[in-house]
Protein backbone atom coordinates (compact mmCIF):
# COMPACT_ATOMS: atom_id res chain seq x y z
CA UNK A 1 0.00 0.00 0.00
CA UNK A 2 1.68 3.64 -0.88
CA UNK A 3 2.47 5.80 1.98
CA UNK A 4 -0.51 8.31 1.45
CA UNK A 5 -3.01 5.56 1.58
CA UNK A 6 -1.44 3.87 5.20
CA UNK A 7 -1.30 7.24 6.97
CA UNK A 8 -5.17 7.51 6.30
CA UNK A 9 -5.21 3.79 7.52
CA UNK A 10 -3.72 4.89 10.39
CA UNK A 11 -5.44 8.32 10.74
CA UNK A 12 -8.85 5.81 10.79
CA UNK A 13 -7.26 3.17 13.48
CA UNK A 14 -6.55 6.11 15.44
CA UNK A 15 -9.34 8.35 15.28
CA UNK A 16 -11.85 5.19 15.38
CA UNK A 17 -10.13 3.37 17.95
CA UNK A 18 -9.68 0.37 16.76
CA UNK A 19 -6.97 -1.97 18.25
CA UNK A 20 -4.88 -2.33 15.19
CA UNK A 21 -4.81 -2.15 11.03
CA UNK A 22 -6.26 -5.81 10.68
CA UNK A 23 -9.27 -4.85 12.86
CA UNK A 24 -10.07 -1.51 10.63
CA UNK A 25 -9.32 -3.74 7.25
CA UNK A 26 -11.96 -5.76 7.92
CA UNK A 27 -14.64 -3.63 8.68
CA UNK A 28 -13.96 -1.93 6.01
CA UNK A 29 -14.36 -5.16 4.18
CA UNK A 30 -17.64 -6.23 5.94
CA UNK A 31 -18.85 -3.19 5.14
CA UNK A 32 -18.22 -3.59 1.64
CA UNK A 33 -20.40 -6.81 1.53
CA UNK A 34 -23.53 -4.68 3.69
CA UNK A 35 -23.27 -2.25 0.64
CA UNK A 36 -23.01 -4.96 -1.68
CA UNK A 37 -25.90 -6.77 -0.29
CA UNK A 38 -28.23 -3.47 -0.26
CA UNK A 39 -26.72 -2.98 -3.92
CA UNK A 40 -28.89 -6.37 -5.29
CA UNK A 41 -32.48 -5.23 -4.94
CA UNK A 42 -33.47 -8.71 -4.64
CA UNK A 43 -31.49 -10.20 -2.07
CA UNK A 44 -32.75 -10.51 1.21
CA UNK A 45 -31.38 -7.83 3.95
CA UNK A 46 -32.21 -6.47 7.44
CA UNK A 47 -32.38 -2.80 7.82
CA UNK A 48 -33.23 -0.17 10.57
CA UNK A 49 -35.34 2.39 9.91
CA UNK A 50 -35.77 5.85 12.51
CA UNK A 51 -38.42 8.16 12.22
CA UNK A 52 -39.52 10.98 14.52
CA UNK A 53 -43.00 11.90 14.38
CA UNK A 54 -45.37 14.36 16.75
CA UNK A 55 -48.10 11.64 17.96
CA UNK A 56 -50.59 14.78 17.72
CA UNK A 57 -51.11 14.29 14.41
CA UNK A 58 -54.60 13.11 13.44
CA UNK A 59 -54.33 9.79 13.87
CA UNK A 60 -51.08 9.04 12.61
CA UNK A 61 -49.88 6.34 14.64
CA UNK A 62 -52.97 4.45 13.27
CA UNK A 63 -52.39 5.33 9.71
CA UNK A 64 -48.59 4.17 10.09
CA UNK A 65 -50.06 1.00 11.97
CA UNK A 66 -52.21 -0.26 9.01
CA UNK A 67 -49.39 0.69 6.52
CA UNK A 68 -47.10 -2.20 8.39
CA UNK A 69 -49.60 -4.80 8.31
CA UNK A 70 -50.61 -4.56 4.95
CA UNK A 71 -46.24 -4.88 3.89
CA UNK A 72 -45.63 -7.58 2.35
CA UNK A 73 -42.41 -7.70 4.16
CA UNK A 74 -41.45 -8.66 8.06
CA UNK A 75 -41.46 -6.00 10.50
CA UNK A 76 -39.48 -7.59 13.31
CA UNK A 77 -39.79 -5.51 16.09
CA UNK A 78 -40.82 -1.87 16.47
CA UNK A 79 -38.77 0.10 19.58
CA UNK A 80 -41.05 3.21 20.46
CA UNK A 81 -39.45 5.63 23.04
CA UNK A 82 -41.52 9.40 23.97
CA UNK A 83 -39.15 11.88 23.67
CA UNK A 84 -40.98 14.74 25.29
CA UNK A 85 -44.99 15.65 25.62
CA UNK A 86 -45.29 15.56 22.15
CA UNK A 87 -42.25 13.48 19.95
CA UNK A 88 -42.06 9.96 19.64
CA UNK A 89 -39.21 8.02 18.39
CA UNK A 90 -39.63 4.93 16.44
CA UNK A 91 -36.97 1.86 15.27
CA UNK A 92 -38.12 -0.18 13.17
CA UNK A 93 -35.84 -3.58 12.30
CA UNK A 94 -37.00 -4.77 8.62
CA UNK A 95 -36.27 -7.53 6.63
CA UNK A 96 -37.37 -8.01 3.23
CA UNK A 97 -35.80 -7.75 -0.50
CA UNK A 98 -33.89 -4.46 -0.56
CA UNK A 99 -35.82 -2.95 -3.11
CA UNK A 100 -38.98 -3.75 -0.92
CA UNK A 101 -37.24 -2.47 1.84
CA UNK A 102 -36.05 0.91 0.14
CA UNK A 103 -39.47 1.59 -0.72
CA UNK A 104 -41.09 0.77 2.02
CA UNK A 105 -38.78 3.24 4.02
CA UNK A 106 -39.18 6.06 1.49
CA UNK A 107 -43.18 5.70 1.94
CA UNK A 108 -43.09 6.08 5.67
CA UNK A 109 -40.52 8.85 5.59
CA UNK A 110 -42.40 10.52 3.05
CA UNK A 111 -45.45 10.41 5.17
CA UNK A 112 -47.47 13.68 6.05
CA UNK A 113 -47.11 14.25 9.54
CA UNK A 114 -43.26 12.17 9.74
CA UNK A 115 -41.06 14.50 10.89
CA UNK A 116 -37.64 12.83 10.36
CA UNK A 117 -36.72 9.70 9.29
CA UNK A 118 -33.43 7.86 7.96
CA UNK A 119 -32.87 4.07 7.09
CA UNK A 120 -30.12 2.42 7.69
CA UNK A 121 -28.04 -0.44 6.32
CA UNK A 122 -27.70 -3.98 8.11
CA UNK A 123 -27.81 -7.13 7.26
CA UNK A 124 -28.36 -10.82 8.43
CA UNK A 125 -25.08 -11.46 8.77
CA UNK A 126 -24.33 -14.55 7.17
CA UNK A 127 -22.00 -13.60 4.40
CA UNK A 128 -19.97 -11.60 7.38
CA UNK B 1 -37.12 -26.61 59.06
CA UNK B 2 -39.42 -29.25 58.98
CA UNK B 3 -39.24 -32.26 56.59
CA UNK B 4 -42.52 -31.52 55.17
CA UNK B 5 -41.73 -27.62 53.96
CA UNK B 6 -38.12 -28.81 53.62
CA UNK B 7 -39.39 -31.77 50.86
CA UNK B 8 -41.73 -28.68 49.19
CA UNK B 9 -38.74 -26.63 48.83
CA UNK B 10 -36.61 -29.66 46.90
CA UNK B 11 -39.38 -30.31 44.71
CA UNK B 12 -38.99 -26.86 43.94
CA UNK B 13 -35.54 -26.87 43.37
CA UNK B 14 -35.91 -29.63 41.55
CA UNK B 15 -38.92 -28.38 39.06
CA UNK B 16 -37.45 -25.48 38.57
CA UNK B 17 -33.73 -26.29 38.02
CA UNK B 18 -31.96 -24.51 40.57
CA UNK B 19 -28.02 -25.44 41.71
CA UNK B 20 -28.90 -25.60 45.14
CA UNK B 21 -31.26 -25.07 47.93
CA UNK B 22 -29.38 -21.32 48.16
CA UNK B 23 -30.32 -20.26 44.95
CA UNK B 24 -34.12 -20.97 45.16
CA UNK B 25 -34.47 -19.37 48.99
CA UNK B 26 -32.52 -16.71 47.34
CA UNK B 27 -34.98 -16.24 44.78
CA UNK B 28 -38.14 -16.62 47.28
CA UNK B 29 -36.51 -13.67 49.28
CA UNK B 30 -36.03 -11.28 46.69
CA UNK B 31 -39.40 -12.09 45.45
CA UNK B 32 -40.99 -10.76 48.50
CA UNK B 33 -38.84 -7.62 48.35
CA UNK B 34 -40.20 -6.99 45.41
CA UNK B 35 -43.69 -7.75 46.23
CA UNK B 36 -43.17 -5.37 49.44
CA UNK B 37 -41.77 -2.36 47.00
CA UNK B 38 -45.39 -2.82 45.02
CA UNK B 39 -47.68 -3.09 48.67
CA UNK B 40 -45.85 0.57 49.48
CA UNK B 41 -48.43 2.03 46.79
CA UNK B 42 -45.93 5.57 46.99
CA UNK B 43 -42.64 3.83 46.35
CA UNK B 44 -41.08 4.00 43.11
CA UNK B 45 -41.35 0.64 40.84
CA UNK B 46 -40.94 -0.95 37.85
CA UNK B 47 -43.88 -2.57 36.19
CA UNK B 48 -44.49 -4.21 32.66
CA UNK B 49 -47.07 -4.16 31.05
CA UNK B 50 -48.17 -6.27 28.35
CA UNK B 51 -50.98 -5.65 26.18
CA UNK B 52 -52.71 -7.29 22.93
CA UNK B 53 -54.70 -5.23 20.57
CA UNK B 54 -56.46 -5.51 17.07
CA UNK B 55 -54.91 -2.15 15.22
CA UNK B 56 -58.14 -2.19 13.18
CA UNK B 57 -59.69 -0.55 15.86
CA UNK B 58 -60.30 2.82 14.76
CA UNK B 59 -57.57 5.08 15.99
CA UNK B 60 -57.00 2.83 18.74
CA UNK B 61 -53.11 3.38 18.72
CA UNK B 62 -53.44 6.74 18.49
CA UNK B 63 -55.98 7.13 21.66
CA UNK B 64 -52.99 4.79 23.60
CA UNK B 65 -50.10 7.11 22.24
CA UNK B 66 -52.08 10.06 23.38
CA UNK B 67 -53.18 8.21 26.88
CA UNK B 68 -49.13 8.14 27.40
CA UNK B 69 -48.02 11.24 26.65
CA UNK B 70 -50.15 12.92 29.13
CA UNK B 71 -49.37 10.10 32.24
CA UNK B 72 -47.69 11.89 35.16
CA UNK B 73 -45.11 8.72 35.37
CA UNK B 74 -42.22 7.63 33.02
CA UNK B 75 -42.89 5.16 30.45
CA UNK B 76 -39.56 4.06 29.42
CA UNK B 77 -39.74 2.04 26.23
CA UNK B 78 -42.42 -0.06 24.57
CA UNK B 79 -41.67 -2.58 22.37
CA UNK B 80 -44.07 -3.58 19.34
CA UNK B 81 -44.78 -6.73 17.57
CA UNK B 82 -46.94 -7.32 14.62
CA UNK B 83 -48.17 -10.97 15.47
CA UNK B 84 -50.46 -11.35 12.84
CA UNK B 85 -52.32 -9.53 9.76
CA UNK B 86 -54.66 -8.03 12.51
CA UNK B 87 -53.18 -8.45 16.01
CA UNK B 88 -50.51 -6.17 17.95
CA UNK B 89 -48.13 -7.36 20.89
CA UNK B 90 -47.18 -4.04 23.19
CA UNK B 91 -44.99 -4.82 25.80
CA UNK B 92 -44.11 -1.00 28.02
CA UNK B 93 -41.71 -0.85 30.40
CA UNK B 94 -43.03 1.45 33.38
CA UNK B 95 -41.08 3.47 36.20
CA UNK B 96 -43.64 5.41 38.86
CA UNK B 97 -44.94 5.28 41.94
CA UNK B 98 -46.25 1.70 42.77
CA UNK B 99 -49.97 3.32 43.14
CA UNK B 100 -50.09 5.18 39.65
CA UNK B 101 -48.53 2.12 37.46
CA UNK B 102 -51.11 -0.52 38.71
CA UNK B 103 -54.45 2.54 38.23
CA UNK B 104 -52.09 3.08 34.70
CA UNK B 105 -52.38 -0.55 34.13
CA UNK B 106 -55.86 -0.47 34.60
CA UNK B 107 -56.77 2.40 32.50
CA UNK B 108 -55.06 1.07 29.28
CA UNK B 109 -56.30 -2.84 30.35
CA UNK B 110 -59.67 -1.69 30.50
CA UNK B 111 -60.00 0.41 26.89
CA UNK B 112 -62.08 -0.38 24.65
CA UNK B 113 -60.48 -2.79 21.69
CA UNK B 114 -57.56 -3.89 24.15
CA UNK B 115 -58.00 -7.40 24.22
CA UNK B 116 -55.82 -8.85 26.53
CA UNK B 117 -53.79 -7.35 29.51
CA UNK B 118 -51.51 -7.74 32.05
CA UNK B 119 -49.35 -5.83 34.64
CA UNK B 120 -46.17 -7.63 35.67
CA UNK B 121 -44.23 -6.68 39.09
CA UNK B 122 -40.51 -5.92 38.40
CA UNK B 123 -38.00 -3.97 40.19
CA UNK B 124 -35.14 -0.84 39.85
CA UNK B 125 -33.59 -3.34 41.42
CA UNK B 126 -31.50 -1.62 44.43
CA UNK B 127 -33.02 -3.61 46.87
CA UNK B 128 -32.26 -7.04 45.48
CA UNK C 1 -76.46 -13.92 37.67
CA UNK C 2 -76.93 -13.56 41.52
CA UNK C 3 -77.03 -10.09 43.69
CA UNK C 4 -73.66 -11.31 45.12
CA UNK C 5 -71.41 -11.78 42.00
CA UNK C 6 -73.54 -8.60 39.83
CA UNK C 7 -72.07 -6.64 42.86
CA UNK C 8 -68.64 -8.00 42.69
CA UNK C 9 -68.64 -7.81 39.02
CA UNK C 10 -69.78 -3.76 39.02
CA UNK C 11 -66.42 -3.13 41.58
CA UNK C 12 -64.50 -4.69 38.67
CA UNK C 13 -66.02 -2.18 36.58
CA UNK C 14 -65.45 0.58 39.31
CA UNK C 15 -62.08 -0.31 40.36
CA UNK C 16 -60.45 -1.01 37.04
CA UNK C 17 -62.48 1.63 35.46
CA UNK C 18 -64.23 -0.31 32.30
CA UNK C 19 -66.80 1.67 30.23
CA UNK C 20 -69.20 -0.94 30.67
CA UNK C 21 -69.94 -4.24 32.54
CA UNK C 22 -69.67 -5.84 28.77
CA UNK C 23 -65.91 -4.59 28.28
CA UNK C 24 -65.37 -6.57 31.89
CA UNK C 25 -66.99 -9.61 30.94
CA UNK C 26 -65.46 -9.52 27.55
CA UNK C 27 -62.10 -8.99 29.40
CA UNK C 28 -62.43 -11.95 31.54
CA UNK C 29 -63.42 -14.47 29.10
CA UNK C 30 -60.26 -13.68 26.88
CA UNK C 31 -58.31 -14.23 29.83
CA UNK C 32 -60.15 -17.34 30.26
CA UNK C 33 -58.83 -18.19 26.34
CA UNK C 34 -55.34 -17.39 27.04
CA UNK C 35 -54.94 -19.37 30.23
CA UNK C 36 -56.39 -22.43 28.12
CA UNK C 37 -54.15 -21.99 25.42
CA UNK C 38 -51.69 -22.25 28.43
CA UNK C 39 -52.76 -25.09 29.82
CA UNK C 40 -52.25 -26.92 26.70
CA UNK C 41 -48.80 -27.80 26.92
CA UNK C 42 -48.08 -28.60 23.48
CA UNK C 43 -50.05 -25.76 21.83
CA UNK C 44 -48.14 -22.78 20.47
CA UNK C 45 -48.14 -19.58 22.79
CA UNK C 46 -46.51 -16.31 23.65
CA UNK C 47 -44.66 -15.49 26.66
CA UNK C 48 -43.02 -12.09 28.20
CA UNK C 49 -40.07 -12.96 30.21
CA UNK C 50 -38.95 -9.88 32.45
CA UNK C 51 -35.49 -10.60 34.67
CA UNK C 52 -33.57 -8.48 36.62
CA UNK C 53 -29.77 -8.83 36.58
CA UNK C 54 -26.79 -7.65 37.54
CA UNK C 55 -23.95 -7.54 34.46
CA UNK C 56 -21.29 -7.90 37.05
CA UNK C 57 -21.77 -11.37 37.28
CA UNK C 58 -18.84 -12.77 35.57
CA UNK C 59 -20.20 -13.53 31.58
CA UNK C 60 -23.52 -13.89 33.14
CA UNK C 61 -24.91 -12.29 29.54
CA UNK C 62 -22.95 -14.23 27.79
CA UNK C 63 -24.37 -17.38 29.30
CA UNK C 64 -27.26 -16.21 29.05
CA UNK C 65 -27.13 -15.30 25.17
CA UNK C 66 -25.60 -18.95 24.52
CA UNK C 67 -28.54 -20.61 26.07
CA UNK C 68 -30.74 -18.20 23.99
CA UNK C 69 -28.96 -19.53 20.87
CA UNK C 70 -29.21 -22.73 21.66
CA UNK C 71 -32.71 -22.98 22.14
CA UNK C 72 -35.31 -24.69 20.21
CA UNK C 73 -38.25 -21.82 20.65
CA UNK C 74 -38.16 -18.76 19.35
CA UNK C 75 -36.92 -15.58 21.18
CA UNK C 76 -38.55 -12.66 18.38
CA UNK C 77 -36.65 -10.04 20.61
CA UNK C 78 -35.04 -8.78 23.49
CA UNK C 79 -35.45 -5.09 25.46
CA UNK C 80 -32.88 -4.43 27.95
CA UNK C 81 -32.62 -1.39 30.05
CA UNK C 82 -30.00 -0.02 31.95
CA UNK C 83 -31.50 0.53 35.31
CA UNK C 84 -28.26 1.84 37.38
CA UNK C 85 -24.73 1.14 37.67
CA UNK C 86 -25.18 -1.94 38.22
CA UNK C 87 -28.72 -3.55 37.55
CA UNK C 88 -30.68 -4.53 33.68
CA UNK C 89 -33.82 -5.48 33.03
CA UNK C 90 -34.34 -7.61 30.14
CA UNK C 91 -37.83 -8.24 28.39
CA UNK C 92 -38.10 -11.08 26.33
CA UNK C 93 -40.99 -11.87 24.09
CA UNK C 94 -40.87 -15.49 23.38
CA UNK C 95 -43.25 -17.49 20.72
CA UNK C 96 -42.83 -22.22 21.05
CA UNK C 97 -44.77 -24.77 22.90
CA UNK C 98 -46.50 -23.34 26.49
CA UNK C 99 -44.36 -26.60 27.98
CA UNK C 100 -41.27 -25.71 26.48
CA UNK C 101 -41.78 -21.62 26.97
CA UNK C 102 -42.12 -22.24 30.65
CA UNK C 103 -39.24 -24.85 30.81
CA UNK C 104 -36.90 -22.29 29.50
CA UNK C 105 -38.14 -19.90 31.42
CA UNK C 106 -37.42 -21.47 34.84
CA UNK C 107 -34.00 -22.20 33.26
CA UNK C 108 -33.12 -18.30 32.98
CA UNK C 109 -34.65 -17.63 35.98
CA UNK C 110 -32.82 -20.06 38.14
CA UNK C 111 -29.81 -19.17 36.45
CA UNK C 112 -27.13 -17.92 39.15
CA UNK C 113 -26.77 -14.27 38.89
CA UNK C 114 -30.29 -13.49 37.95
CA UNK C 115 -31.64 -11.62 40.92
CA UNK C 116 -35.38 -12.01 39.86
CA UNK C 117 -38.08 -12.94 37.07
CA UNK C 118 -41.50 -13.51 35.80
CA UNK C 119 -42.79 -15.08 33.12
CA UNK C 120 -45.89 -13.58 31.64
CA UNK C 121 -48.84 -15.31 29.64
CA UNK C 122 -49.49 -13.35 26.37
CA UNK C 123 -50.99 -14.86 23.38
CA UNK C 124 -50.27 -14.94 19.12
CA UNK C 125 -53.89 -13.39 19.81
CA UNK C 126 -55.76 -15.43 16.73
CA UNK C 127 -58.31 -16.94 19.30
CA UNK C 128 -59.18 -13.27 21.07
CA UNK D 1 -36.41 28.40 -8.30
CA UNK D 2 -34.11 27.33 -11.65
CA UNK D 3 -35.72 25.08 -13.93
CA UNK D 4 -33.45 22.47 -13.30
CA UNK D 5 -33.33 22.35 -9.47
CA UNK D 6 -37.23 22.24 -9.31
CA UNK D 7 -36.28 19.56 -12.09
CA UNK D 8 -34.18 17.69 -9.59
CA UNK D 9 -37.21 18.18 -6.60
CA UNK D 10 -39.58 16.87 -8.71
CA UNK D 11 -37.91 13.41 -9.17
CA UNK D 12 -37.27 13.48 -5.43
CA UNK D 13 -40.94 13.73 -4.77
CA UNK D 14 -41.60 11.12 -7.70
CA UNK D 15 -39.33 8.74 -5.94
CA UNK D 16 -39.66 8.62 -2.50
CA UNK D 17 -43.52 9.10 -2.60
CA UNK D 18 -43.98 12.42 -0.99
CA UNK D 19 -47.60 14.30 -1.32
CA UNK D 20 -46.29 17.15 -2.92
CA UNK D 21 -43.33 19.59 -3.70
CA UNK D 22 -43.94 21.24 0.23
CA UNK D 23 -43.72 18.21 2.07
CA UNK D 24 -40.44 17.29 0.12
CA UNK D 25 -39.19 20.89 1.22
CA UNK D 26 -39.87 20.35 4.74
CA UNK D 27 -38.41 16.84 4.93
CA UNK D 28 -34.84 18.70 3.44
CA UNK D 29 -35.07 21.37 6.09
CA UNK D 30 -35.58 19.50 8.74
CA UNK D 31 -32.95 17.10 7.93
CA UNK D 32 -30.78 20.38 7.92
CA UNK D 33 -31.79 20.70 11.77
CA UNK D 34 -30.51 17.60 12.79
CA UNK D 35 -27.12 17.52 10.74
CA UNK D 36 -26.62 21.04 12.62
CA UNK D 37 -27.51 19.69 16.06
CA UNK D 38 -25.14 17.32 15.32
CA UNK D 39 -22.13 19.28 14.22
CA UNK D 40 -22.34 21.27 17.58
CA UNK D 41 -20.43 18.40 19.50
CA UNK D 42 -21.67 19.86 22.91
CA UNK D 43 -25.29 20.02 22.21
CA UNK D 44 -27.74 17.26 23.30
CA UNK D 45 -28.81 14.67 20.33
CA UNK D 46 -30.11 11.36 20.07
CA UNK D 47 -28.45 8.50 18.43
CA UNK D 48 -29.42 4.83 17.10
CA UNK D 49 -26.51 2.74 16.84
CA UNK D 50 -26.97 -0.63 15.27
CA UNK D 51 -24.05 -3.30 15.81
CA UNK D 52 -23.93 -6.93 14.42
CA UNK D 53 -21.67 -9.23 16.58
CA UNK D 54 -21.15 -12.88 16.62
CA UNK D 55 -22.24 -14.08 20.18
CA UNK D 56 -19.97 -16.45 20.40
CA UNK D 57 -17.06 -14.21 20.74
CA UNK D 58 -15.68 -15.12 23.99
CA UNK D 59 -17.52 -12.74 26.74
CA UNK D 60 -18.12 -10.02 24.10
CA UNK D 61 -21.63 -9.26 25.70
CA UNK D 62 -20.43 -9.00 29.13
CA UNK D 63 -17.81 -6.52 27.58
CA UNK D 64 -20.17 -4.48 25.52
CA UNK D 65 -22.62 -4.41 28.72
CA UNK D 66 -19.60 -3.60 30.90
CA UNK D 67 -18.37 -0.42 28.52
CA UNK D 68 -22.05 0.76 28.09
CA UNK D 69 -23.07 0.88 32.11
CA UNK D 70 -19.49 2.87 32.95
CA UNK D 71 -20.36 5.52 30.02
CA UNK D 72 -21.43 9.15 31.05
CA UNK D 73 -24.39 9.30 28.05
CA UNK D 74 -27.19 7.78 28.21
CA UNK D 75 -28.89 4.72 26.87
CA UNK D 76 -32.27 4.84 26.89
CA UNK D 77 -32.58 1.11 25.63
CA UNK D 78 -31.60 -1.63 23.33
CA UNK D 79 -33.04 -3.85 21.06
CA UNK D 80 -31.39 -7.52 20.80
CA UNK D 81 -32.63 -9.64 18.00
CA UNK D 82 -31.15 -12.87 17.66
CA UNK D 83 -30.77 -12.97 13.73
CA UNK D 84 -29.79 -16.88 13.27
CA UNK D 85 -27.27 -19.58 15.71
CA UNK D 86 -24.15 -17.23 15.48
CA UNK D 87 -25.50 -13.64 15.01
CA UNK D 88 -27.10 -10.79 16.59
CA UNK D 89 -28.51 -7.47 15.75
CA UNK D 90 -28.45 -5.00 18.69
CA UNK D 91 -30.14 -1.38 18.40
CA UNK D 92 -29.12 1.04 20.63
CA UNK D 93 -30.54 4.85 20.77
CA UNK D 94 -28.58 6.56 23.01
CA UNK D 95 -29.06 10.29 24.27
CA UNK D 96 -25.74 12.61 25.01
CA UNK D 97 -23.52 15.05 23.90
CA UNK D 98 -23.10 14.75 19.87
CA UNK D 99 -19.16 14.70 20.40
CA UNK D 100 -19.66 11.70 23.10
CA UNK D 101 -22.18 9.91 21.50
CA UNK D 102 -19.53 9.99 18.21
CA UNK D 103 -16.94 8.98 20.48
CA UNK D 104 -18.90 5.99 22.34
CA UNK D 105 -20.48 4.62 18.72
CA UNK D 106 -16.66 4.57 17.38
CA UNK D 107 -15.53 2.47 20.49
CA UNK D 108 -18.31 0.08 20.23
CA UNK D 109 -17.65 -0.32 16.49
CA UNK D 110 -14.40 -0.96 16.69
CA UNK D 111 -14.05 -3.77 19.28
CA UNK D 112 -12.97 -6.81 18.30
CA UNK D 113 -16.01 -9.20 17.35
CA UNK D 114 -18.27 -6.55 16.33
CA UNK D 115 -18.91 -7.33 12.35
CA UNK D 116 -20.77 -4.55 11.69
CA UNK D 117 -21.76 -1.06 13.26
CA UNK D 118 -23.24 1.95 12.38
CA UNK D 119 -24.49 5.33 13.40
CA UNK D 120 -27.25 7.05 12.94
CA UNK D 121 -28.29 10.81 13.24
CA UNK D 122 -31.69 11.03 15.39
CA UNK D 123 -33.17 13.94 17.20
CA UNK D 124 -35.18 15.00 20.53
CA UNK D 125 -37.21 16.44 18.32
CA UNK D 126 -37.60 19.53 19.56
CA UNK D 127 -36.37 21.96 17.06
CA UNK D 128 -38.00 20.07 14.21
Amino acid sequence: MEDALLGKLDDMVREKGYPNRSEAIRDLVRRNIVDDEWSDTTGEIIGVLVIVFDHHRRELSSRLLKKEHHWEGNILSTLHLHLDHDNCLEVKVIRGKAGMVKDFADEMISMKGIKYGRLVRATAGGAL
